[in-house]
Order: C-alpha cells, then structure tokens, then sequence
C-alpha cells in the first residue's frame, strides 16, 4: 500500500540534542515517569477536523494547506484517503488515538439517512483500518454547527425539526461511536446559545438542552456504549453566547437537569481561556467537583479575542495541565487530543508533523516536571500545612459542620490577634521554575 | 439641625428641556408608568461606601473629593456626620433607600466587640433619623475583604480564626440590618477566591463557603429575619479569581449545597461585563432560574479591564434592565442600588448629586421605554412566533418530554427540508431604537 | 429590465411611528441639519463584499444566505449580476455610493494579466450601470489578503514577488479607481504585520511597506489621480499583528516615511475598538493631526474579541462619530461606508435592506443630535472654558513657546494654592442624553 | 550600624539544586554568558516605590505588608530608614542600581520649595550611602500623578498653573539625578491623558506635552545631564487614555514634535500587554527604531485587565527580553528595573527577597537561553534565509528603491507560479523549547 505522507517518516526519539525538525527531543513513550511508562500517562489524540480537514482557512483567506490528496475529487474517495491518511499519521507520530465529527469523516447527504449511509461506509473502512493500525478512537461527536439547519442551535433551536435532527444525528453519532470502541462521546455545543437575547427565549432553550443530553443517557443505556459522556466548554465563538461557558456554568447546568453522575467534562486550553480562566482553573474546578474527564490540548494567545488553537508548546501550561492529571489520578477513559491547527502559513505535510512533535515533546516535559513536583510535594507540602488549622480545634468543627455563627461568633469575640501567614507566590512561582 | 449639603437644593423634576444641572430632566416619581408610578417602579438606593467614603482615589492618586466633614477628625463624630449626610442626600434626591457595609459606616475597633460596639452607636442613630427622614435600608451586609486578615478570603480562608471571625462578623451585621428593618441582606465575596492556584485548595475552601453560607440561612431563621438573602457575582478584583464569578457558576454552587431556595441575586453591570456577559444576559439567566433579587445600578468601560463603577447613563443600559425587571415581575424588595462613584476629577459635592440625577434620569426613560416595548410586545411577539413550533406537534412532545432520540430519528430521516426562519438582530435593534 | 431584488421595494421615509421594516424612521435626505441636508452630511456607501458576497459564514459553519443570484454559475456573469444587484439595492436604498475590493467584484484569474481582463470588463459594465443609476464609487481597493500567496503579507511578504506581484495590483486597482472617478482609494493591510516574531524581521518589513506606499503616491500622480489615499487601521485579525494597528501608529509610520501629507485615514469603529480604543478617539486623534478622511460604519461587540462588523445601530456611536464629522466640516471626500455584515442567521435579502435601514436611521439620529449640541455648543462651551487658563498670562506664554523650566520654576516655587476644577463627567454624560 | 533587615543574609548562589528559599539557583553575577559576565549583562535594578513604599494595598484593601520601619511615625527620620534598607537589601540581593520618582524619597511640602528642600536633605544622605553601598542611581523620574492637583494631567493638564508645578519639579528632578549621577531619566505619563472625551482638547493637550518635553530636552543639555531621557509607555490606567500609549504611538509624537533623536523608550511587559501587544513586539519595534532605552521587567497576567505588575518568573517572558536585548547589542545605559510589588498575601520581608530572587534567577535563565540562541543561530538563520531574496535580483531593487509600480507590474503581469515558503512557526517553537 503506497504511503500518503512519504516524506514522513517513523519519528524516532533523538534526544534533546538532536536538530532533526522530524525527531522526538522528550517525547520516549517507554521512559518510566512514576509508575507508568510515558506512553501509558499522555493518551494522545490526533483531531481529524484540523488536521485532515483543516486547510488554513480564516476570515479573510482562502485554503493554504498543500495536502497529498488536494487532486482527488470524489468525496467518498477523499474521506477514504484522508482516514488512511490519519492512520499513517498517528502511527508514524506513535500518538494512540484519533477523534472525530460525524461530518469531518464522511460527505453530508440530502436526507439523514443519506449521511448514515456515507458514515457507514467509513465506519466500515475504519475497522479495515484498525487491522493494520494501531490507532483507536478516543472520541466521537456529532457535528451540530456547520450547516445553515443548525445556525440558531441544535438541542437549543427554537425549530422543533432542527432538535429532532439533532436527535437523529447523534443517535447515529453514539451508535458508531460504540461501534469503533470509543472510549468516550463528546458534546460540544457551539451553536448552543445566541446572537442577541433581543430575539430568544432562554428559557425553554435550556430546558430543551437538558432533555436532549437526558435523552442521550438513555440512549447510550439503551446501546450499552459504556464510555464516558462529556461536554465540552466554549463561552462564545462561533455564537456571541453559548450556554456551555465554563466549567462552573455547566456544574450548574448538570446539576438541575439531573446530569451531574452521567457527564464529565472534555476541557480546552483555550476555551478556558476564552471564559477568561486559566486553564489550570477549569481542571481543578472539574477535579474538585469529580467531572474531570478528558483535554483537548492545545493553546491560545491571550492577546488576541478568538479560540486560535494552536498547538500546545508553552512547557509552563504543559505542566500546569500534566500535574492537575496526576493528582485526577490520571484521566481514565480521557486523553489528550490536540484540538490544534497549524498556522495558516505553516502549510506544508512537514509542519503537520513538526506541530505534533512540538507538542507531544512540551508535554513529555510537562509530565516529568508536573511528576516530580508531585513526587518531591513541591507544592503539595506547602499547601497541606496552609490549611492545616482544619484537623483540629475549631478548624474541625467547621470542617465537620458542628458549629454555629454563635459559637464562632464567641470563639472570637474579644480575640485580636488573628494571625494568618503569607501566601508566597513568588517563591512558589520560583519553586515551580526549578522543575521546568 | 444645619444643612450639611446646603448648596444641593431638594431636585425638582423640571422636565427635558431644563438646563439646570441640579433638576430631573426625566425622573417624576409620581408619573404613571404602566400600573404603578414610576416611584415605586424605580426603587433606587444609595451606596453610602462610595457616596459618603468614596474619595477619588485610584492606585495612582490620593484623595481629590472636597467634603463637607473634611475637618472632622473623631472617627465616631465622622461616622454621625456622614450618615446624617446620606439621609440628608438622599432625601434632597428622593432616593427612598441606602445600602451599606458594616465596616462603612462606624469605625473598626481591635476586636470584634468594640466593632460591635461602635456600629451599634451608629445603628442607633439610625434608627433616630428614622424619625426624620424617609429613607430606608434596603439591604447591609459585613465588609469581610479591606483588613489584612481578609487577605486571603473569608469564608475561604485557610485559617479558621478568620474563618470565625467571618462568621461572627456576619452575625452581627444580619442582626443589625434586621434591626434597621432592611429588606436584603447581601454577600459580596471580594477575597473568595485565590491570588494563585500554586497555593489553594479549591474543595476545601468551596466546601467551607457552602457550610458559611449554610449557617447565614439559618442564623437568618434563627433571629427571624425574613428579608431576602443576596449573592453578588464578581468574576475578578481584587483577587484574581473569585468562586462567585457569574449568575451561572452561582447557580451550580448554590445547588451542591442546597442553597438555592435560600439566595437570590444581586447582579451589577461592570461585575457582568468583567465575567464576559452583557448585563441583560446575567438578569436573563437568573431570572430564567427565579433568583434575580436586585440589581447594583451602575456601568463599567468595556475597553478597560477594572470595575469602573461608572453611573449608569446609557439609555440602552437602562433600558434592558428596566425590561428585564419587568418581565421578572419587579424586584420585589430588591431595588437600583447606585453601586457607583463619581470619577477622580468629579471631586465636588455638586458631583455627587449631578452623578446621580444622571442616573436616575437615565433609569426613568430606561423605564418608559422598556414598559412601552412590554405593552407593544415589540419584542416578544417575534420571540413567541419564533418558539411556536413547540406548542404543538413534535415541538410539544419534545416540550412534554414524552419523546426518544429513536422516535426522533424516525421523524427526520428522510427529511431533506428543514427550515428555519431569519433571527431578523437587525430588525429588532432598529425596532429598540424607536424606544430609545 | 428584470430586478434582481423584487422583494425590496424603493424604501420610503415614513417617520417614526411606522412599523414598516422596510420604511425610515428617521433618514430624509432632504431634511435640513445646519446648513446642509441629510443626504449631504451622510455620504452613506455599501460595500461590495459584505453586501453581494457575504453569505454568513463563520469559522464554524458554511454558507445560511438565501440570495437571487443563488443559482448561477458562471463566476463572469455572477459578477454582473451581482454587481447591477448592488446598483439597484444602492438606489433602492437611497445610498449614495459603494466600495469595492479589486477581487470582488471580478473572478481572479492565474495570472494578474488575467485577473485585469476580467476586473476590466466588469469595470467596463459599471460604467454602463453608472448611466442608469445615481450610485457612484466612494474608494476602490486591491485585496491583497485571500489567496495564499499574501499569507504572509503583500508589501511586507519576505518574498519579493509576491511584493511585485502586490505593486502590480495595486497599480491596476487605482487605474479602475480611477477610470470609475473614485472619490478615494484605501489601503487595508490585514496581512501586513505578521503570525509570530520568531521568523520575523520587522525592519525590513516596515521599510518596504513604506517604499510600497512612496510608489502607490507617485503612481497616483503620473496617472493623475486626485483622490484621496487613505489607510485604514486595525491591529489584529486575521494576523497576529498588523503594523497598521491604530491611528497613532500609524501617525509614527507616515511621518517617518515622509507620507504624511499624501494620506489620510478611513477609520472604522470595530478596528478601534480591537486596539483598545473608543472610535471617538481614533477620529478625534486623527482629526486633530489632519488626518481624518472616511469612516468604516458599523460596531462591534467588545465583549467579543474579533471584528464582528456589525451595523451600527446604537446612537451613542452614530452621534459620536457625527459630531467628530462636524467638528472636522465634514469628511469632504470621505463617506460613511456601511462595513458591516448581517448577522449569520440574517440570512435573507429583507434583512440586507433592513440592516442598512436600521444603520441609516441610527445616522440620521445621530448627525440630529450631534448637530444640535455642536450649534448649541453643549459640550464645546464648557471645553472652551475648561483650557482658557490658556489664552493669556503664564498659559498664553506656554502656548507661544516662550518659557522655559526655570521661569515655570520660578512662577510655582512658593504657590500653595493650585487650583484645578471638576471634569464633570457624569453632568456631561447627562447633557449628552438630552440630544439622544 | 544596625541592619534593617537582619533575617534577610546577602544572598548566595547554590545552584539549581539548593531548596534554600533565599539563595540563588541560577543567578551568578561572575558566570561568564558570551563575551560578559551574567552580571555585566544583567543590570538590575530595585524599584523604591514598590519595593520600600508599598504596602499591599489594592482598591478593596488596605495595608497587608509587615516591615521594619513600621513605628517609625516622622516622616524625615522614615524617609531615611527606607533609603538605607533599600541600599542593604540591594547589597545583600547584589542588585547594582535603583529607581526612584521624587516623592517616593521625601515626603511633599505645601510649597514646591519645600518639596524640593525635603528632597535635598535625602538625596545628601544618598550620597552618603554611596559611600558605604555599591548601589548607585538607575534613573530617576517626578511622581506627577499622586496629587490632586495632576487630576487632569501635568503636562496635559487644562491649567497652565498645573503644568508650571510640573515644570518646576521635573526641573528638580533632573536635577537630583544628576547631582546622584543617574544613568537616565524617565517620563511616565500617568495621567497624561484623558478620563472622557467629552471635556477634552487633545490638541492643546499633545501640544503641551511635546513642548513640556522639548524644554525637558533643553533643560538637560543646560545643566550637562548626559544621561537618556526616556519615556515609558502606557495605554491605561489611571486614566482612561493615555497618549503614550505604546512603543509605535509614541514613536508618532516624538517626530511629531522633533523630539526622536532626544529620547529612547522605557518598556514594561505589562504595559505592553495592557496595549494589547506582547513584550517582545515592544522591544523589537523600539530597537528597529533606535528607540530601544531600558526596560521594567514585571509580568502581567493577560486574564486580568490592569496592570499587576508581578515579578518576572516566566522563563519564556525572560528569554525573549534577553534576546531582544543582545540583538541590541545591550541596553547601554538602561537595565532591568524591578518595577514589580509582591503579591498583597505576600506580606514579610522574606517575600521581598524571595521575590527578587524568582526574577533575577528568571533572568539569569533567559540570558543564558538567549545567548545560546543567538550564538547558534537558532533562530535568525532562518530568518535571515526568508528574506534572502531581497538580496538580489528583483528584491535587492526593492530594497535599494530604484523600483516603480509599473516596473513591478511588467515583472509579474504573466507570473502564474508565485511561490512562499512555509513560516515554520510551531517548529519554531519546538526549537525555542529546546532552550528553556
């Protein structure tokens, strides 16, 4: 079978001396961090959409990207070289698993059942492909924003229709999704929100976006599809609002629709960022809360207003995203999927690879360091004496909820003295930087 | 009893066409406005820590304000000084309420009960004006973030002591709006949250604001105080994040500890527009969930990255809160609290009183055009048209709940027209503008 | 002739009390403001691209616009098409003038000889359409921007062909700039700047946009183009950085370059508000160095971090940019030119004429407004005052340039008493309100 | 003599393994980096505002920091306990220089004459520490902000008596830094600016401003003060506006007003993200200009919108400094200001050593990485093979302006095959990382 990236080759791992732009520096997937091998901690993922589908497009420019199958024509043709092309990839990459929009992989037909059936055909063509390959699926999705159907919303659509083909289209979603043995299903609800509130009713939007995910769950029961429900965070981009914003508005959302033990959370850097969060923010939240359930591992540039996925190189996020995993206990069923396009001008076969390398050798480091400060309780140890006035005295009878404003309001009454320490962020900021 | 504002005369409302900077130009509290007057629609109040404190200052600058009690050095004598001061301005301005910080308004003394001791000398004078003048509380609350032991939060803190002292400053400041017959008391949580994640622990401070929050509600009960507990979202400032950031992610906290029956909100223009939302877009969201409680009437500057606390004057600010309070039904005891200072070089008395006639007047037509738009249905008759399809059909099986993804797959498989109509944002915005 | 748009009727003026969507409130271009008309004040243009090609898209989803021309095929006859549609909705519309990009309204072709011949009969055919309509071209414009050859800039690309092939196309799109008697011709570097400083060398990238822009002046002379050159601000999107990011940046550049005196500026409101500033500033600023030449008329979101290009329709913006308009005596060559897209779910021919109604209206709003405080000198009065320390004494000596430090020293050594006054900001912001 | 800060040691370096909080890791002034010593390279400085004024306030709360001096109630006798704790804690840091504005030092006077006296007496006894402490005198600067009397500005202010005082203590305070042989001097507009529009002239405001600064320029050569003068750049904060709004504006006001060759930048990273541009951007477009003077080394977080200015920890922020640094062949008189305050939580001493030890540690990695860089060429050979093609041929014509559109169009008229190279940009980051 002929090679669709030929220039490509095997990565190897050289070493952090090496100038090889197509060699791994950190990245050694059989290196022991802890007590799992490198490979073991960062279930990497490839995002067909950018980088299959993605041309270099932006507001103002046309496709850029020079791809092997820029002749072909045929759009089942192409969906089927593009696939193949993603399993060569990911195996040269040694990155385990992929993920997908129900429309990146195969072409819309007139009626849903229609594009069931182009779907099929690919479904069909990826499990040739995992006799070959070792790639699996991380994740599938239904794409619920790109055609005019869906520009006032899917689940969130004042049309009954619109909310009906959603339906469909993510029954059929979930269905392949078991079929491929995806780990996990996510939801990301770009079009889920509004324009203006001058012409929307919030109300009866919600309500219908809590159904609609009720109704998931119980489709998934229904199919046996044991893998995670997630949803994905955005705050706006494409539409002014949208209704999953973060991952505080969400835990909200969940909990009133009756959704909090069914969902976890699929978290972006740069959605967080977006919220007007740090990413660390957004993982320790859904840590907190036990909804912590998957990354898509890319970065933005907080000088600019817009989600610019790019890829993840910044070693100072890698860390800060490998530690709160650690201390999830890693990610389960999750991964790491690099929801991350190259630069318009970056538009050369090579740079797909060189932007993956990038990334995946920021995180092996992001995952040694964020391992050692976790080992050697870099951070941990001061933390735990910080708020160490909780294990006893008065301190554990608020922890324990046996107390009372008058009691506290007696235990303090004619103190004047309460002391509390410094907080040491420069220091702890200079700890972190003897890891990186 | 002198005057302490005697060159700001009782403002009389002298129509649009008035030059005269102390005059209403639109504010008639007696003018009908749909079935109530435009009093008791507009229930304004005044932020006695900017109004009567408040000096000019700025990281940069030291006090500009020219007061009339800047002599006064005994700190109890200053605090009757500036209270009678608010009751006089007040009045002059017919703004029928006030709000105020524990903190604000009687000096701190070095423990909690000679705090106590001190404002209750002021509660007491108080309750003398009472006798005088018409102005009434309509919501207290404790300033739990200006003093070093607050440094690192309150009900969040990793010290237990502050902890208590917290609570037992909270006590006393519920007992005293109870006393002082206020209508809310409100939670503001300027330092809960964290200046860096390098050092928090986000569970045990989250849950120890629940427990906090928890033991106000039933110290509320406790004393009988039945005027409505508040919240105030706040996203950023002083810390770098606080957990109340925004009505959505309040919404979730307030469910995991079951709170949400016992809080409303009281949601502030620039704490919006910090979060990322539109103003109108947080009054929706807690309306939608029934826990819009008051509003902190004021605007910020969406090009500059701090709470400004500028005076309302923009007329399509007004405007949409005004139609958001009236689809809620009113505000019932919340009210507009002027949560807004005069800029730096505002420095004169007759600022004060100029800021907040703009402010009203602003409110005033905000008001009559948001009442015009409800009686003429300008907008909710489109919005209404544009859900209809949920009133019957598949629309009201999916409203009734009583619909499956697989039913709704077959509605739609072989559907190749679904239609949806124009969002018309254009149209609607030229249709508000007739209001404006 | 068949219309293209037989759903748009001629849009008459029906005063406010209309609930036609397609009537103006507000715009009569016969109405007297001062002493010109309303159609003299508002030099109203359409532009090309967004109106006649815009089709909704995003960076998420396709095509929603329903448009008459919808079926056609041929990319020569699409743009004829096209093109009488916007001659026809322009007069409908009752607006003066259009804009155009050279390659929107011609299909490129693979050589820049190719791409002249088809620019050349299209421009031919508006010069048939100009004996049947009144609509006449504002500025004309080259894109340098969509296809991948300027993805890393035109007259900054670090490839000199892609500079000469820009020169070339620019050369061109004067010639039909001027062969369609453009009133001006704009400069829009959307990829003069650059995606990251790593590959980067800014010095030779600015040297050659100011040579690029010595040779455009000189090319206007020899083939005696007398309109105005203009270069329009924005400092990011689509790239990282553009280097003509804002008004004042681009003051440093012309002056260095020694082109000061051959341009002027089309500012736009969302660009300014991208670079952090209000549009008034941007006007105001250029106004003040003698650079104001046109105006891009729409809004943004500030809440929302790229160029939404929104119609304008709040007022506060239509009458701050009139009265910066009538403070400069007009924009003389310059226009209002409407770009500005509807919104994506907008997606039918009455919202374009809605929108722009909706935009005109705000306008003439606008121009009311800012006419009445400029005759009645609401603002201008108390400024004129605020600096009249200024017209003699040590200020007229400052003024006049005939001090020095030491005598300044002298002048203040033992004053205890400077005096400063009230900016009144929020009495001036009330003031503003009455003319809205 | 007694120490002030006896629990602080002089700081010694012990390597990147050391856990001693006050020791360097990586900062060792006697290390050779290229051809001069790390402490040669790295000319730090110490800000007295933040570092001896401040005190851990924000505009929610008061004074947090713990410090030696804080008894001390004469204002004389605590002026000169700061100086001398701000020339041991230098000493003991080995940070060689310091900053200071005048009324940071001494306290003010009613009187011009007295501030002037109060600050004599100081800056005799600097002179006296000079004896004893290797510390000397980065550059000095006025504090024109603080008071009332700047409310409107200084040298923008709308009252000439304003400006005069700002003369008369600029004068003084140029003075001053000669008389302590400080190596520059600075000018930051803080509130040279605007709070509203609606009550400003910006044209008499920029043409004081540049006429206060051309007698500044006078001034010095009179009194031979052969130090820089420097401007350092802000956009907001205090004041809504401020004209020296960035690098490229200002760039605009210096030829404005002849002022280009007679002044150079000051650059602070969080200023230049306030402007919405990264740090590096600042530096390049200032050392492609010749205007590139001196830098205040902070960082900001990009999340929040005002200025934090926090201790420079970030490695990447460090190195791309250092690199533009060494590009420019050093800083010449100019270094590395400290203009950075420890977190409110960070309240003890220890956490001002700590502190600077983060940032010079920080700085001392970014030097290293940017040698490496430069000296392998890690970067700029790719830059310079990208614009290789302006070395002959068609591009060196370019670059020798000996071109014309019209030669350019004939060049390229039949030209199908334009052809660019791919920006690299993700590798580029890959390689960057291979340095940190």
């Amino acid at each position: 079978m002929k090679e669709i990236f030929p220039t490509i080759p095997s990565i190897p791992h050289e070493g952090p001396d090496s100038k090889n732009p197509l060699a791994f520096k950190y990245f050694d997937p059989n290196k022991n961090v802890g007590d799992k091998s490198m490979g073991e901690h960062l279930r990497f993922s490839m995002a067909y959409w950018h980088t299959m589908n993605g041309g270099g497009t932006d507001p103002f420019g046309t496709v850029t990207a020079v791809r092997p199958w820029d002749g072909v024509r045929d759009p089942m043709e192409l969906a089927r070289i593009k696939m193949r092309g993603l399993f060569e990839l990911t195996t040269k990459l040694q990155i385990p698993f992929f993920c997908f929009h129900d429309r990146d992989v195969a072409p819309a037909g007139d009626t849903l059942r229609e594009c069931n059936r182009n779907l099929d055909e690919i479904v069909s063509y990826v499990k040739e492909l995992y006799q070959d390959y070792p790639t699996r699926l991380l994740w599938g999705t239904a794409q619920l924003f790109w055609f005019p159907k869906f520009m006032h919303g899917a689940g969130t659509s004042p049309y009954p229709d619109v909310f009906a083909y959603a339906a469909g289209q993510v029954k059929k979603a979930m269905e392949v999704t078991k079929e491929l043995d995806g780990e996990n299903y996510v939801f990301w609800g770009g079009r889920e929100g509004y324009e203006t509130l001058l012409n929307t009713d919030m109300g009866i939007e919600l309500d219908n976006l809590g159904y609609f995910l009720r109704m998931a769950v119980d489709y998934a029961k229904e199919i046996g599809f044991t893998g995670q429900l997630l949803i994905e965070p955005k705050p706006k981009e494409p539409t002014k609002h949208q209704y999953d914003a973060d991952a505080g508005s969400i835990w909200g959302f969940l909990q009133e629709y009756n959704l909090e033990k069914a969902f976890k959370l699929n978290i972006e850097t740069n959605h967080a960022t977006l919220a007007g969060h740090t990413m660390q923010h957004e993982l320790q939240f859904a840590r907190t809360k036990g909804i912590l359930g998957s990354v898509d591992a890319n970065q933005g540039d907080e000088l600019l207003g817009w989600d610019t996925d790019q890829f993840p190189t910044n070693i100072y996020g890698t860390t800060a995203i490998m530690y709160q995993i650690l201390l999830n206990g890693g990610l389960h069923t999750g991964g790491l999927n690099f929801d991350a396009k190259v630069r318009r001008p970056s538009f050369t076969v090579e740079d797909l690879a060189a932007a993956h390398i990038a990334g995946m050798d920021a995180f092996a480091r992001g995952l040694e360091a964020a391992q050692a400060m976790k080992k050697e309780r870099a951070l941990s140890a001061f933390v735990d004496e910080r708020y160490a006035g909780y294990n006893d005295g008065i301190g554990r009878k608020i922890r324990d909820k046996q107390t009372s404003f008058a009691d506290l309001e007696a235990y303090v009454i004619d103190k004047s003295d309460i002391q509390v320490g410094s907080g040491k962020q420069e220091y702890l900021e200079s700890v972190v930087n003897t890891y990186i």
